[in-house]
């Protein structure tokens, strides 16, 4: 296992030299380009690295998926999916005409940046910190991790750019979907900042192959919540080339704007991958490369 | 022409009935739904006025005009065009869709919300409040009334709800069109709040009539700029009913979600109307009918 | 199994009350809105059936599945996604506006009209008879019935009907996609007119759940293929309630106007339902109840 | 005068430059890039060219303006509005989304294509030849010229290639807005083959500044739909580009694919352009550049 991820690595290293490092968030300029590394840790407990990964990234996107899970916890199915829809966009996700033109009363999907801040806003909490230390302590359950943190100096950067994100926001609040529109830009971004590394995400998408049962064995969430947000990875997890994806690698997935990608496979692992050089949908383009071999290599099609 | 006037108001009372005072703006609810008024002004100085109009009313959209003269003035054509278009959307005053869809690097005309915002952001001034002052004072000039202000209230109660407003407002400041979001709504939305009376109304319109020349005679603007604003008051004046208004009405004029109409009628006169029950377009459906037969009658159309 | 299966027949029955049957195809009208049928075939060859289906449908938008895998096996993947994307799209199956206003060059999906359209026209075969009677031969053969016919009646009602679809093939031609309108459009409804039953439906679905492999053991299809054909199932079978359906049943399907629903459980098995009564994304109101119940009760989500 | 128009020709020659020749339409490839060429009739009947115009080019879109006032002679304004809209788009003239994402039950107005068709399809006549005599006769009357005959060779040119065309006229049909589609398109792609000079165009220009008196006196329509019909020139004649035109030109003006455009200055004199460059929007990039000079030199705007 470990030789064929350090020759996957080593064969789709080149691919990164027509990726890019996206610009609008000033911070995420730092990484390097061409780091590509990923962790593979399974259902019988190996754990297997290959690449030279950054030590540490953020979430971003990522964070979509547990939010939801959280979410949910806290509200229910039916309290959520009131305020946000369940279907696939086909368009960016900081997309917001449709909810223009078609007059419709919600974002259609918890993993566009729209629906994600609703998701969050939703999460129980009295403040923001209170909300946003849940959802760390769920993201270092699901990671057995507990040095995992948010990246002020992350968040700060992303803050004082999130021009498109605000918009997004005040258009959520004239829907009423959201109560506060700082607060809930202030989870959001937050919570896109939570610093984690390939291992971490490995362990988190291991929780959600074991149908919410971490890696040490603890039952963090139901085993139908885990496969709700399985489903939206795959429909909805790597932005709009996600039915692409599902077509190419077959297994459920969120990818974020740090060029990371949490993978899940039913009963079988969890994938964390890292690589900054993202193609023109914003996915890492090291990264898929990756997954679509590894795929085929092991028949990880969940179809 | 009194008499005129006054037949017209009595004929088109009943239509009120069919509009809507909007609920959006909380303040906006308590004018009266009935309340329908006129005042014309001419190129020879006669002024009559008719019908039971409120004493006062905010100018609302009606003072994207006024604005986009003194930027105008301030910055020169070129300037003020290279962040606003020209063209009629067919969309309604506060939609954004189309710069995400088609990829605008700008408002499509200065007409809607987000080209008014720009457009207002670009008056001269180092505060919020130096450049309102200067538009206040054009305001005054053109009206030739000092006693126009502000009414804080009015601003207050739209500040409060501005959703939309603000998601406008942030989209443009990703797309580098304002500097600072704050700002561009505290200018564009007490802009909105100024509070005047048909008899204002109607010699804003004369001045336009009589390009740039108020009526006491002083030269406010050139021509050249008084005819572009005459221009926009026909394709984007009446939101997405400009297009009907044009071919019914014929006439420049700029209408607000207050009730009041500004209209210009070239070289001959000045009308100032007020009619809080809007059509689903946005615009006074009494104002509206009492154009239409005026123009009719007077054989007013430009066309 | 039986009694089950006749149990949530009975249970959704009265759900149908809430569907329609859609009016625009005029000999659908015919049907009986309170019909209710489903045939399950397992991979261990049990055959089960319940409820009053009628005994004969139209595929519809399932045929789309299958014209697809034609399609794919005749040219390779690479040259009819070409033609076509890979994505979701949250848009009506009849929608064209994406095409224009994002200036894509190929319709977003398979499973929408202009996707079917394009993908249907590129079967092997000199005439439209030609290339009817190849996928006509597949569609018995994973249905093992070499009694399943075009229903020429059906097809002349949608064909004098096809207005929309017209539209499209238009539109397609414009961008190069299809080459002859007339010829792709009879193609296209055509194969929307083949008549089948549920336990054709179920075995359709059980050859795609083996992988290519029919109830009775030949191979007509690679496994790639019938993972790619369950994928967009997935992803797109359901029209815009795709995302939903795979969050409440979690199972391969595709839809058809006719309340027709193809299901595939992988290596489990194949099922048919017939439910005229649509809901309001057209999908047969009745069928996607008892399919929601059976994936609970069995368990047969994939994620 | 003379001499005006010749230093005019002179002056904006080498814009065509940045013009193209539009490539959609093969035999319109055939056309002189560097033409250019103007003629001015005056109500006080002076006739004045300059320029190496070619001898004769073809109405395209101009027709459109024609077949208004036809269409709405023989049903009245009521019945060609209750079918086709009076706003102007602010989309290209083939564009049809809108009429899809906000569900119109009618194109936005008649000088867009889709608007068009409609329209000439509600010409008097019971056949398509019966209509399109009728709108020659119409156009002839208006040139004064009967000469002016439409020229198959283009029709054909056009007929082969109308995707898009078919493809709105299909959409229409699914609307009811027209009965027959062939008939439909045949009727709007002859009037737009009919073979005119600058001089037959500033004739027709004239016939609408003098209220529908044509150049040799005869009344040929009622003042009120004269007017009707530059209304819409203003609001949308120039394509997407009018709310400039307006701005820059002010004069009602209808543009062609050919690079024809027929302006009508009211009460003064009719003029007819012909430059077939054209810019992106598709106007005539010199005869654009004429006409600002003109309105500038002449004082010609109506605003």
């Amino acid at each position: 296992m470990q030789e064929l991820l350090e020759k996957l690595i080593e064969k789709h290293k080149p691919v990164c030299n027509k990726g890019k490092i996206p610009d609008y968030i000033p911070i995420l300029r730092e990484q390097d380009p061409f780091g590509l590394g990923i962790t593979v840790v399974t259902t019988d407990k190996k754990i297997v690295s290959a690449g030279d990964c950054p030590t540490r990234f953020t979430l971003q996107s990522i964070s979509k998926v547990i939010a939801l899970i959280l979410s949910i916890m806290d509200n229910g199915e039916e309290a959520v999916f009131a305020k946000v829809g369940m279907e696939p966009t086909g368009d960016p996700f900081n997309s917001i005409y449709k909810m223009e033109v078609f007059s419709y009363s919600k974002p259609l999907n918890p993993m566009i940046n729209a629906g994600a801040m609703v998701v969050s806003s939703l999460i129980n909490g009295k403040t923001v910190s209170e909300k946003l230390e849940r959802l760390l302590k769920l993201v270092r359950d699901m990671a057995e991790n507990d040095q995992i943190q948010i990246e002020e100096e992350v968040f700060r950067s992303e803050w004082e750019q999130a021009h498109r994100n605000r918009a997004l926001a005040h258009f959520l609040k004239e829907l009423d979907l959201i109560y506060d529109v700082e607060d809930a830009l202030a989870v959001y971004l937050r919570q896109c900042a939570i610093g984690v590394d390939c291992t971490d995400l490995a362990k988190i998408g291991l929780c959600l192959a074991q149908n919410g049962r971490s890696y040490s064995g603890k039952q963090l969430f139901s085993r139908h919540v885990a496969r709700l947000a399985k489903t939206f990875m795959v429909t909805c997890g790597m932005y709009n080339a996600s039915g692409e994806f599902a077509i190419r690698v077959g297994i459920p997935a969120k990818s974020g704007v740090s060029g990371g990608i949490l993978a899940s496979v039913p009963d079988r692992m969890g994938i964390g991958v890292i690589g900054p050089a993202l193609d023109e949908k914003g996915n890492s383009i090291g990264g898929i490369a990756i997954l679509e071999d590894l795929s085929c290599e092991w028949n990880l099609s969940i179809f």
